[in-house]
């Protein structure tokens, strides 16, 4: 069973590592790291390199695909036409499950997976989900058929896990769930827009698209 | 402030991540990922490695310092005396936050620091914690002094949320929670060995020189 999780320049570690962490723990899960070209990509903070083991030419019939989101650059985002949306697009011809965290959906939405379908994404960018044809929800998880996404970075654990049960049982990944620890126990009740302070919310929302799309928003 | 993330052969990859992603976004963070020698680092399951920015002896003097777990592994621990050692000792005489995930903290006390302090691992190492001259806490997150330690995996997400406010304030780490969209819903509650099904606990015991040590374990 081969699991493909795609990683990009900008991108955000958490979004593909949460997922990694918890789906390449299923038993005969066969993990690749894979990006438009073998080798480093650096990550949104500029401060992390994965490396991608495989370039997409060489993974074409993954059983599950994960498609993690970004920050900070337009020019590294992957919402127009080009390789990579044909290469999402053929391989979600053999997936089993096409998945996404944060905004890695806005990603499949603009390859034209998600038309019509329910579909998450970071809090912040729910209206530009729409924008993509998707029917957005503000659900942690949404499974629509094969299609699962995830919000905001973090939820791509809670995504995986969910997967992983509807993979491989609940047994299973209650298993994983407890070899990774996660009970988890956050300081504060702020992780999402209806709790966090409205300040804080309002902010981050006035800055939205640098936070998404960089210094080269405009 | 710089914010030294060592990383090191079969280490696990959300112990790392899950810090860096929160820790990264400190305002004047200055995030390095630091191992023995530069470049690539393969993480417990073979299928993903990070890259190292910096040797350790390029990073003398962090602010904070996060030591991750591993797994599957008793050649690649760092529980023997050696320069990962004397290097941990001697950024510890100047951070001010000496940090770990998971067995990370045994890394820690292997290392000497934390003889006689409350210090916490993952559950199914908490005896080695003690042999290593720990006291041993069940608690997910553990500050004694400048020494903060995380239980297994994902507990890294909680311990560098509250680090976050030790360092930057409530008002910070709440925005940086909101960020990360950390609002978890984990699809089970066994994500502790107090609360997952009891056979998949002794299982798991039963396995555990296996999940620690791998092959090489006897």
């Amino acid at each position: 069973m081969q699991i493909a999780i795609f990683v990009y320049d900008h991108m955000t570690a958490l979004d593909a590592v949460g997922p990694y962490e918890v789906l390449s723990r299923l038993p005969g899960a066969d993990t690749v790291i894979v990006a438009e070209q073998r080798g480093p990509v650096r990550c949104d903070t500029r401060k992390l390199a994965l490396v991608a083991d495989a370039a997409i030419d060489e993974v074409s019939a993954p059983d599950v695909l994960v498609v993690p989101g970004w920050s900070g650059s337009r020019q590294a985002s992957l919402l127009r036409p080009g390789p990579v949306h044909e290469w999402i697009r053929g391989v979600d011809q053999h997936t089993t499950w096409t998945t996404s965290a944060c905004t890695g959906s806005l990603i499949l939405a603009a390859a034209g997976l998600l038309a019509g379908r329910r579909a998450t994404t970071h809090w912040l960018a729910t209206d530009m989900l729409a924008e993509l044809g998707a029917v957005p929800s503000d659900a942690r998880v949404v499974f629509d058929g094969k299609y699962v996404t995830a919000a905001g970075v973090s939820a791509g654990v809670d995504m995986a896990l969910r997967l992983a049960a509807s993979m491989a049982g609940d047994q299973t990944a209650r298993a994983i769930q407890l070899g990774i620890e996660y009970d988890p126990q956050p300081p504060f009740d702020a992780g999402s827009p209806t709790k966090a302070p409205a300040e804080i919310v309002q902010s981050m929302r006035a800055l939205r698209d640098f936070i998404i799309f960089g210094a080269d928003a405009a």
